[in-house]
Protein backbone atom coordinates (compact mmCIF):
# COMPACT_ATOMS: atom_id res chain seq x y z
CA UNK A 1 0.00 0.00 0.00
CA UNK A 2 1.47 3.22 -0.79
CA UNK A 3 -0.60 5.40 1.52
CA UNK A 4 1.73 7.92 3.29
CA UNK A 5 0.06 10.38 6.22
CA UNK A 6 1.15 12.82 8.49
CA UNK A 7 -1.71 13.14 11.18
CA UNK A 8 -1.29 16.08 13.28
CA UNK A 9 -2.74 16.34 17.08
CA UNK A 10 -2.72 19.96 16.70
CA UNK A 11 -2.12 23.42 14.68
CA UNK A 12 -0.81 25.25 16.89
CA UNK A 13 1.48 24.39 20.23
CA UNK A 14 1.15 27.08 23.24
CA UNK A 15 3.65 30.07 22.71
CA UNK A 16 4.66 28.96 19.15
CA UNK A 17 2.98 29.61 15.78
CA UNK A 18 0.34 28.23 13.66
CA UNK A 19 2.46 24.83 12.43
CA UNK A 20 5.82 25.64 14.13
CA UNK A 21 6.24 22.58 16.31
CA UNK A 22 5.55 20.42 12.87
CA UNK A 23 7.33 22.72 10.04
CA UNK A 24 10.09 20.25 9.80
CA UNK A 25 8.10 17.11 9.86
CA UNK A 26 6.15 19.10 7.04
CA UNK A 27 9.31 19.42 4.57
CA UNK A 28 10.03 15.78 5.45
CA UNK A 29 7.04 14.62 4.49
CA UNK A 30 6.00 16.06 1.63
CA UNK A 31 9.91 16.26 0.37
CA UNK A 32 11.18 17.76 -3.00
CA UNK A 33 8.55 16.31 -5.41
CA UNK A 34 5.56 17.98 -3.86
CA UNK A 35 4.99 21.64 -5.35
CA UNK A 36 1.51 22.60 -4.78
CA UNK A 37 -0.84 20.86 -1.27
CA UNK A 38 -4.68 21.31 -2.18
CA UNK A 39 -5.85 22.36 1.24
CA UNK A 40 -9.06 21.72 2.57
CA UNK A 41 -10.18 24.69 5.08
CA UNK A 42 -13.64 23.26 5.59
CA UNK A 43 -13.63 23.10 9.06
CA UNK A 44 -13.56 26.78 9.66
CA UNK A 45 -16.55 29.22 8.71
CA UNK A 46 -13.84 31.69 6.89
CA UNK A 47 -12.43 29.84 4.10
CA UNK A 48 -10.97 32.57 2.61
CA UNK A 49 -8.87 33.68 5.17
CA UNK A 50 -8.26 30.30 6.88
CA UNK A 51 -6.57 29.27 3.18
CA UNK A 52 -4.21 32.68 3.49
CA UNK A 53 -2.79 31.16 6.90
CA UNK A 54 -2.05 28.16 5.73
CA UNK A 55 -0.61 29.71 2.35
CA UNK A 56 1.66 31.77 3.69
CA UNK A 57 2.86 29.01 6.35
CA UNK A 58 3.90 26.61 3.36
CA UNK A 59 5.09 29.34 1.27
CA UNK A 60 8.10 29.78 3.92
CA UNK A 61 8.35 25.77 3.68
CA UNK A 62 8.49 26.07 0.05
CA UNK A 63 5.17 24.78 -1.27
CA UNK A 64 2.35 26.76 -2.97
CA UNK A 65 -0.70 25.91 -1.62
CA UNK A 66 -4.71 25.70 -3.48
CA UNK A 67 -7.83 26.04 -1.89
CA UNK A 68 -10.44 23.45 -2.58
CA UNK A 69 -12.79 26.19 -1.96
CA UNK A 70 -11.23 28.26 -4.92
CA UNK A 71 -11.67 25.00 -7.16
CA UNK A 72 -14.92 24.85 -9.49
CA UNK A 73 -14.85 21.39 -9.28
CA UNK A 74 -13.79 20.26 -6.17
CA UNK A 75 -13.46 16.49 -6.93
CA UNK A 76 -11.78 17.61 -9.98
CA UNK A 77 -8.70 19.55 -7.53
CA UNK A 78 -8.25 16.29 -5.47
CA UNK A 79 -7.72 14.37 -8.85
CA UNK A 80 -5.01 16.61 -9.45
CA UNK A 81 -3.35 16.97 -6.34
CA UNK A 82 0.13 16.34 -5.98
CA UNK A 83 -0.40 16.34 -2.11
CA UNK A 84 -3.87 17.01 0.66
CA UNK A 85 -3.94 19.27 3.70
CA UNK A 86 -6.69 19.33 5.63
CA UNK A 87 -6.67 21.38 8.19
CA UNK A 88 -8.63 21.90 11.88
CA UNK A 89 -11.42 23.54 12.95
CA UNK A 90 -15.07 22.06 13.60
CA UNK A 91 -14.94 18.44 12.70
CA UNK A 92 -18.78 18.00 12.41
CA UNK A 93 -18.94 21.26 9.91
CA UNK A 94 -15.44 19.58 8.11
CA UNK A 95 -17.07 16.24 7.45
CA UNK A 96 -20.40 17.53 6.44
CA UNK A 97 -18.43 19.52 3.62
CA UNK A 98 -16.40 16.66 2.31
CA UNK A 99 -19.45 15.00 2.02
CA UNK A 100 -21.33 17.86 0.72
CA UNK A 101 -18.42 18.30 -1.97
CA UNK A 102 -18.62 14.70 -2.81
CA UNK A 103 -14.88 14.39 -2.05
CA UNK A 104 -14.75 11.31 0.58
CA UNK A 105 -15.00 8.63 -1.84
CA UNK A 106 -11.86 10.75 -4.11
CA UNK A 107 -9.35 11.30 -1.70
CA UNK A 108 -9.53 8.13 0.03
CA UNK A 109 -8.71 7.04 -3.47
CA UNK A 110 -6.17 9.28 -4.39
CA UNK A 111 -4.48 8.53 -1.03
CA UNK A 112 -4.75 4.71 -1.11
CA UNK A 113 -4.93 4.02 -4.50
CA UNK A 114 -2.31 7.03 -5.55
CA UNK A 115 -0.28 7.42 -2.75
CA UNK A 116 -0.62 10.99 -2.79
CA UNK A 117 0.53 12.85 0.62
CA UNK A 118 -2.48 12.96 3.25
CA UNK A 119 -1.42 15.38 5.75
CA UNK A 120 -4.39 16.44 8.74
CA UNK A 121 -4.17 18.41 11.80
CA UNK A 122 -6.78 18.54 14.32
CA UNK A 123 -10.44 17.89 12.57
CA UNK A 124 -7.92 17.07 9.80
CA UNK A 125 -6.68 14.22 11.43
CA UNK A 126 -10.26 12.95 12.41
CA UNK A 127 -11.61 12.70 9.11
CA UNK A 128 -8.76 10.79 8.39
CA UNK A 129 -9.77 7.55 10.83
CA UNK A 130 -12.69 4.92 11.22
CA UNK A 131 -15.12 7.69 12.44
CA UNK A 132 -15.41 11.03 14.05
CA UNK A 133 -17.11 9.47 16.99
CA UNK A 134 -13.76 10.66 19.19
CA UNK A 135 -13.79 13.91 18.32
CA UNK A 136 -13.63 17.01 21.16
CA UNK A 137 -16.17 19.36 19.02
CA UNK A 138 -19.56 20.91 18.94
CA UNK A 139 -21.92 19.18 16.90
CA UNK A 140 -22.82 22.33 15.68
CA UNK A 141 -24.04 21.10 12.29
CA UNK A 142 -25.73 17.29 11.49
CA UNK A 143 -23.14 15.49 8.69
CA UNK A 144 -24.77 12.57 7.08
CA UNK A 145 -22.65 9.69 8.89
CA UNK A 146 -20.06 10.25 11.57
CA UNK A 147 -18.26 7.49 9.26
CA UNK A 148 -14.81 9.12 7.63
CA UNK A 149 -12.54 9.10 5.02
CA UNK A 150 -11.27 5.33 6.59
CA UNK A 151 -7.71 6.03 5.94
CA UNK A 152 -6.73 4.15 9.03
CA UNK A 153 -8.03 1.32 10.60
CA UNK A 154 -8.69 2.72 14.00
CA UNK A 155 -9.76 6.18 15.63
CA UNK A 156 -7.79 8.96 17.15
CA UNK A 157 -8.78 11.53 20.06
CA UNK A 158 -6.78 14.95 18.80
CA UNK A 159 -5.71 17.19 21.61
CA UNK A 160 -5.86 14.50 23.83
CA UNK A 161 -6.01 15.88 27.91
CA UNK A 162 -5.08 14.43 31.04
CA UNK A 163 -7.30 14.76 33.79
CA UNK A 164 -6.78 17.61 35.96
CA UNK A 165 -6.51 16.65 39.45
CA UNK A 166 -7.35 20.11 40.98
CA UNK A 167 -10.41 20.83 38.93
CA UNK A 168 -13.67 21.68 40.40
CA UNK A 169 -15.31 21.19 36.81
CA UNK A 170 -17.33 17.72 36.70
CA UNK A 171 -17.59 17.37 33.13
CA UNK A 172 -16.56 13.54 31.96
CA UNK A 173 -12.94 13.55 31.88
CA UNK A 174 -11.90 12.79 28.29
CA UNK A 175 -10.24 9.53 29.44
CA UNK A 176 -13.92 8.40 30.68
CA UNK A 177 -15.48 9.70 27.21
CA UNK A 178 -13.35 7.34 25.16
CA UNK A 179 -14.58 4.59 27.85
CA UNK A 180 -17.83 5.56 27.25
CA UNK A 181 -16.94 5.11 23.76
CA UNK A 182 -16.01 1.77 24.10
CA UNK A 183 -18.93 0.87 26.04
CA UNK A 184 -20.45 0.87 22.60
CA UNK A 185 -19.87 -2.17 20.64
CA UNK A 186 -17.39 -3.22 17.75
CA UNK A 187 -15.70 0.34 18.07
CA UNK A 188 -11.78 0.29 17.24
CA UNK A 189 -9.08 1.42 19.22
CA UNK A 190 -8.53 5.11 19.74
CA UNK A 191 -5.16 6.95 19.77
CA UNK A 192 -5.06 10.06 22.22
CA UNK A 193 -2.57 12.30 20.74
CA UNK A 194 -2.16 14.79 22.59
CA UNK A 195 -0.94 18.51 22.17
CA UNK A 196 2.84 18.11 20.23
CA UNK A 197 2.37 14.82 19.17
CA UNK A 198 1.87 13.21 15.74
CA UNK A 199 1.21 9.70 14.15
CA UNK A 200 3.65 9.10 10.52
CA UNK A 201 2.01 6.80 8.27
CA UNK A 202 4.22 5.23 5.36
CA UNK A 203 2.63 2.10 4.13
CA UNK A 204 2.39 -0.43 6.58
CA UNK A 205 4.95 1.54 9.15
CA UNK A 206 3.37 4.09 12.00
CA UNK A 207 5.78 5.70 13.56
CA UNK A 208 5.08 8.03 16.51
CA UNK A 209 6.33 11.52 16.68
CA UNK A 210 6.82 14.68 18.40
CA UNK A 211 7.19 15.47 21.79
CA UNK A 212 4.64 14.40 23.99
CA UNK A 213 3.57 10.55 24.46
CA UNK A 214 0.48 9.08 22.85
CA UNK A 215 -2.16 6.88 25.38
CA UNK A 216 -3.65 3.94 22.96
CA UNK A 217 -7.63 2.61 24.23
CA UNK A 218 -8.44 -0.58 23.55
CA UNK A 219 -12.20 -1.82 24.10
CA UNK A 220 -11.95 -4.84 26.93
CA UNK A 221 -8.40 -3.58 27.73
CA UNK A 222 -6.19 -1.62 30.10
CA UNK A 223 -4.74 1.74 28.08
CA UNK A 224 -0.98 2.00 27.45
CA UNK A 225 0.93 4.97 27.05
CA UNK A 226 3.68 5.14 23.96
CA UNK A 227 6.99 7.77 23.99
CA UNK A 228 7.75 9.40 20.98
CA UNK A 229 9.30 7.29 18.37
CA UNK A 230 7.79 4.04 18.77
CA UNK A 231 6.72 2.10 15.89
CA UNK A 232 2.58 1.79 16.08
CA UNK A 233 2.53 -0.27 13.05
CA UNK A 234 0.49 -2.79 14.87
CA UNK A 235 -2.36 -0.09 14.72
CA UNK A 236 -2.68 -0.74 10.79
CA UNK A 237 -3.65 -4.40 11.28
CA UNK A 238 -7.29 -4.98 11.41
CA UNK A 239 -7.17 -6.49 14.37
CA UNK A 240 -6.87 -3.61 16.20
CA UNK B 1 -49.11 26.54 28.14
CA UNK B 2 -49.18 23.62 31.48
CA UNK B 3 -45.20 23.22 30.71
CA UNK B 4 -43.21 22.75 33.97
CA UNK B 5 -39.49 21.66 33.55
CA UNK B 6 -36.73 22.17 36.02
CA UNK B 7 -33.54 22.01 33.86
CA UNK B 8 -30.69 21.12 35.40
CA UNK B 9 -26.70 21.84 34.52
CA UNK B 10 -25.32 19.23 36.45
CA UNK B 11 -26.07 16.27 38.54
CA UNK B 12 -23.50 16.24 41.12
CA UNK B 13 -21.76 19.89 42.27
CA UNK B 14 -17.90 19.70 43.73
CA UNK B 15 -17.97 17.97 46.77
CA UNK B 16 -21.17 17.32 47.38
CA UNK B 17 -23.29 13.82 46.48
CA UNK B 18 -25.71 12.93 43.63
CA UNK B 19 -28.17 15.74 42.79
CA UNK B 20 -27.83 16.96 46.79
CA UNK B 21 -27.25 21.07 45.27
CA UNK B 22 -30.85 20.87 43.78
CA UNK B 23 -32.71 18.65 46.20
CA UNK B 24 -34.90 21.20 47.69
CA UNK B 25 -35.66 22.86 44.27
CA UNK B 26 -36.41 18.72 43.20
CA UNK B 27 -38.39 18.51 46.07
CA UNK B 28 -40.76 22.45 45.37
CA UNK B 29 -40.79 21.05 41.95
CA UNK B 30 -42.42 17.57 41.63
CA UNK B 31 -44.61 18.63 45.18
CA UNK B 32 -46.63 16.68 47.01
CA UNK B 33 -49.20 15.39 43.64
CA UNK B 34 -46.44 13.51 42.52
CA UNK B 35 -45.80 9.90 43.93
CA UNK B 36 -44.11 8.29 41.25
CA UNK B 37 -41.69 9.65 38.67
CA UNK B 38 -40.50 8.21 35.47
CA UNK B 39 -36.07 8.11 35.13
CA UNK B 40 -34.83 7.60 31.89
CA UNK B 41 -31.45 6.62 32.05
CA UNK B 42 -30.81 5.93 28.70
CA UNK B 43 -27.70 8.40 28.81
CA UNK B 44 -25.58 5.87 31.05
CA UNK B 45 -24.69 2.20 30.23
CA UNK B 46 -25.64 0.64 33.31
CA UNK B 47 -28.86 1.43 33.11
CA UNK B 48 -30.15 -0.95 36.32
CA UNK B 49 -27.20 0.41 38.30
CA UNK B 50 -28.26 4.06 37.11
CA UNK B 51 -31.66 4.04 38.15
CA UNK B 52 -31.11 2.70 41.39
CA UNK B 53 -28.92 5.55 42.00
CA UNK B 54 -31.58 7.89 41.02
CA UNK B 55 -34.04 5.80 43.17
CA UNK B 56 -31.82 6.32 46.36
CA UNK B 57 -31.72 9.51 46.10
CA UNK B 58 -35.64 10.35 45.11
CA UNK B 59 -36.71 7.99 48.16
CA UNK B 60 -34.92 10.34 50.20
CA UNK B 61 -37.30 13.43 48.62
CA UNK B 62 -40.06 10.72 49.03
CA UNK B 63 -41.04 9.86 45.82
CA UNK B 64 -40.67 6.83 44.14
CA UNK B 65 -38.70 5.76 41.23
CA UNK B 66 -39.52 3.95 37.88
CA UNK B 67 -36.93 2.62 35.63
CA UNK B 68 -38.61 3.73 32.22
CA UNK B 69 -36.31 0.30 30.91
CA UNK B 70 -38.15 -2.24 32.89
CA UNK B 71 -41.25 -1.26 31.09
CA UNK B 72 -42.45 -3.64 28.70
CA UNK B 73 -43.67 -0.86 26.50
CA UNK B 74 -41.70 2.96 26.97
CA UNK B 75 -44.16 4.66 25.45
CA UNK B 76 -46.93 3.39 27.70
CA UNK B 77 -44.83 4.47 30.51
CA UNK B 78 -44.78 8.13 29.35
CA UNK B 79 -47.97 7.72 29.06
CA UNK B 80 -48.70 6.80 32.40
CA UNK B 81 -46.03 9.21 33.90
CA UNK B 82 -46.93 11.29 36.96
CA UNK B 83 -43.85 12.53 36.44
CA UNK B 84 -40.79 12.48 34.13
CA UNK B 85 -36.95 12.86 35.09
CA UNK B 86 -34.10 12.42 32.37
CA UNK B 87 -30.33 11.90 33.87
CA UNK B 88 -27.00 12.73 32.80
CA UNK B 89 -24.55 10.53 30.69
CA UNK B 90 -23.92 10.93 26.95
CA UNK B 91 -26.36 13.00 25.20
CA UNK B 92 -25.66 11.33 21.48
CA UNK B 93 -26.59 8.24 23.20
CA UNK B 94 -29.32 9.38 25.13
CA UNK B 95 -31.17 10.84 22.13
CA UNK B 96 -30.66 7.90 20.16
CA UNK B 97 -32.37 5.71 22.52
CA UNK B 98 -35.21 7.89 22.68
CA UNK B 99 -35.35 7.68 19.30
CA UNK B 100 -34.96 4.12 19.27
CA UNK B 101 -37.62 3.83 21.86
CA UNK B 102 -40.36 6.29 19.76
CA UNK B 103 -40.54 8.12 23.34
CA UNK B 104 -39.64 11.74 21.59
CA UNK B 105 -43.27 12.61 20.50
CA UNK B 106 -45.26 11.55 23.64
CA UNK B 107 -42.68 13.05 26.17
CA UNK B 108 -43.18 16.50 24.15
CA UNK B 109 -46.94 15.90 24.18
CA UNK B 110 -47.10 14.84 27.77
CA UNK B 111 -45.34 18.36 29.18
CA UNK B 112 -46.57 20.74 26.75
CA UNK B 113 -50.29 19.50 26.59
CA UNK B 114 -50.70 17.39 29.91
CA UNK B 115 -48.60 19.60 32.25
CA UNK B 116 -46.14 16.37 32.89
CA UNK B 117 -43.45 18.29 35.12
CA UNK B 118 -40.19 17.36 33.57
CA UNK B 119 -36.85 17.47 35.02
CA UNK B 120 -33.49 17.12 33.22
CA UNK B 121 -29.77 17.16 34.48
CA UNK B 122 -27.09 17.65 31.97
CA UNK B 123 -27.38 15.68 29.28
CA UNK B 124 -31.57 15.20 30.21
CA UNK B 125 -31.46 19.01 29.90
CA UNK B 126 -30.03 18.80 26.71
CA UNK B 127 -32.40 17.11 25.11
CA UNK B 128 -35.22 18.97 26.66
CA UNK B 129 -34.15 22.23 24.36
CA UNK B 130 -34.19 22.56 20.75
CA UNK B 131 -31.43 20.30 19.60
CA UNK B 132 -28.26 18.74 21.04
CA UNK B 133 -25.92 21.24 18.99
CA UNK B 134 -24.63 22.50 21.94
CA UNK B 135 -23.64 19.30 24.03
CA UNK B 136 -20.28 19.36 25.41
CA UNK B 137 -20.47 15.61 24.96
CA UNK B 138 -18.04 13.12 22.53
CA UNK B 139 -20.60 11.80 19.80
CA UNK B 140 -19.99 7.91 20.60
CA UNK B 141 -23.26 7.03 18.46
CA UNK B 142 -24.79 8.58 15.48
CA UNK B 143 -28.93 9.61 16.23
CA UNK B 144 -31.31 9.60 13.87
CA UNK B 145 -31.44 13.79 14.07
CA UNK B 146 -29.76 16.11 16.38
CA UNK B 147 -33.17 17.37 16.78
CA UNK B 148 -34.33 17.16 20.11
CA UNK B 149 -37.54 16.83 22.43
CA UNK B 150 -37.81 21.01 22.02
CA UNK B 151 -39.94 22.04 25.31
CA UNK B 152 -38.06 25.41 24.75
CA UNK B 153 -37.60 27.14 21.71
CA UNK B 154 -33.39 27.71 22.62
CA UNK B 155 -30.05 25.82 23.25
CA UNK B 156 -28.18 25.40 26.42
CA UNK B 157 -24.96 24.56 26.74
CA UNK B 158 -25.15 22.20 30.51
CA UNK B 159 -21.74 22.49 32.25
CA UNK B 160 -20.85 25.88 30.98
CA UNK B 161 -17.21 26.49 31.40
CA UNK B 162 -15.21 29.83 31.59
CA UNK B 163 -11.86 30.30 30.00
CA UNK B 164 -9.08 29.08 32.30
CA UNK B 165 -6.33 31.90 31.77
CA UNK B 166 -3.63 29.78 33.19
CA UNK B 167 -4.26 26.85 30.73
CA UNK B 168 -1.48 25.58 28.13
CA UNK B 169 -4.14 23.50 26.17
CA UNK B 170 -5.05 24.75 22.62
CA UNK B 171 -8.52 22.94 22.27
CA UNK B 172 -11.31 25.77 22.06
CA UNK B 173 -13.10 27.34 24.89
CA UNK B 174 -16.62 26.53 25.08
CA UNK B 175 -17.19 30.37 24.28
CA UNK B 176 -15.15 29.76 21.28
CA UNK B 177 -17.11 26.59 20.20
CA UNK B 178 -20.73 28.01 21.10
CA UNK B 179 -19.40 31.57 18.32
CA UNK B 180 -18.81 28.94 15.83
CA UNK B 181 -22.45 27.13 16.57
CA UNK B 182 -23.74 30.81 15.77
CA UNK B 183 -21.85 30.95 12.60
CA UNK B 184 -24.29 28.66 11.33
CA UNK B 185 -27.31 29.92 9.75
CA UNK B 186 -30.69 30.17 11.69
CA UNK B 187 -29.63 29.07 15.30
CA UNK B 188 -31.18 29.94 17.97
CA UNK B 189 -30.06 31.58 21.15
CA UNK B 190 -27.48 29.27 23.84
CA UNK B 191 -28.04 29.28 27.51
CA UNK B 192 -24.40 28.45 29.37
CA UNK B 193 -25.43 26.96 32.77
CA UNK B 194 -22.47 26.83 34.90
CA UNK B 195 -22.14 23.97 37.19
CA UNK B 196 -24.77 25.40 40.15
CA UNK B 197 -27.40 26.82 38.01
CA UNK B 198 -30.74 25.83 36.82
CA UNK B 199 -33.48 26.83 34.97
CA UNK B 200 -37.15 26.17 36.26
CA UNK B 201 -39.86 26.94 33.49
CA UNK B 202 -43.54 27.40 34.64
CA UNK B 203 -45.68 28.07 31.60
CA UNK B 204 -44.34 30.97 29.89
CA UNK B 205 -42.52 32.54 33.40
CA UNK B 206 -38.34 31.45 33.29
CA UNK B 207 -36.10 31.51 36.42
CA UNK B 208 -32.76 31.23 36.66
CA UNK B 209 -32.25 29.31 39.92
CA UNK B 210 -28.94 28.40 42.00
CA UNK B 211 -25.74 29.79 43.02
CA UNK B 212 -24.11 30.49 39.81
CA UNK B 213 -24.48 33.02 37.23
CA UNK B 214 -25.41 31.98 33.76
CA UNK B 215 -24.32 33.37 30.09
CA UNK B 216 -26.45 33.96 26.99
CA UNK B 217 -25.31 33.53 23.52
CA UNK B 218 -27.00 35.26 20.72
CA UNK B 219 -26.50 34.82 17.17
CA UNK B 220 -24.94 38.21 16.13
CA UNK B 221 -25.13 39.81 19.78
CA UNK B 222 -22.57 40.32 22.49
CA UNK B 223 -23.11 37.52 24.94
CA UNK B 224 -24.64 38.65 28.59
CA UNK B 225 -24.27 37.38 31.90
CA UNK B 226 -27.31 36.77 34.51
CA UNK B 227 -27.64 36.52 38.14
CA UNK B 228 -29.44 33.71 39.84
CA UNK B 229 -32.96 34.82 40.47
CA UNK B 230 -33.35 36.75 37.33
CA UNK B 231 -36.19 36.55 35.44
CA UNK B 232 -35.53 34.72 31.60
CA UNK B 233 -39.01 34.66 30.45
CA UNK B 234 -38.18 36.24 27.19
CA UNK B 235 -35.97 33.00 26.03
CA UNK B 236 -39.29 31.51 25.61
CA UNK B 237 -40.94 33.43 22.99
CA UNK B 238 -39.94 32.50 19.57
CA UNK B 239 -38.17 35.91 19.02
CA UNK B 240 -34.90 34.65 20.44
Amino acid sequence: MKRRLLLVSNSTLHGSGYLDHCQQHISHFFGKDVKRVLFVPYALHDRHAYTKTARDKFKTLGYEVDGIHEASDPVDAVRKAEGIFIGGGNTFRLLKSLYDNKVVTEIRRRVLEDGVPYMGSSAGTNVATVSINTTNDMPIVYPPSFSAIGLVPFNINPHYLDPDPSSRHMGESREQRIIQYHEEPDTPCVLGLREGSMLLVEGDKATLLGTTKARLFTRGKSSAEYDPGTDLSFLLTHAH
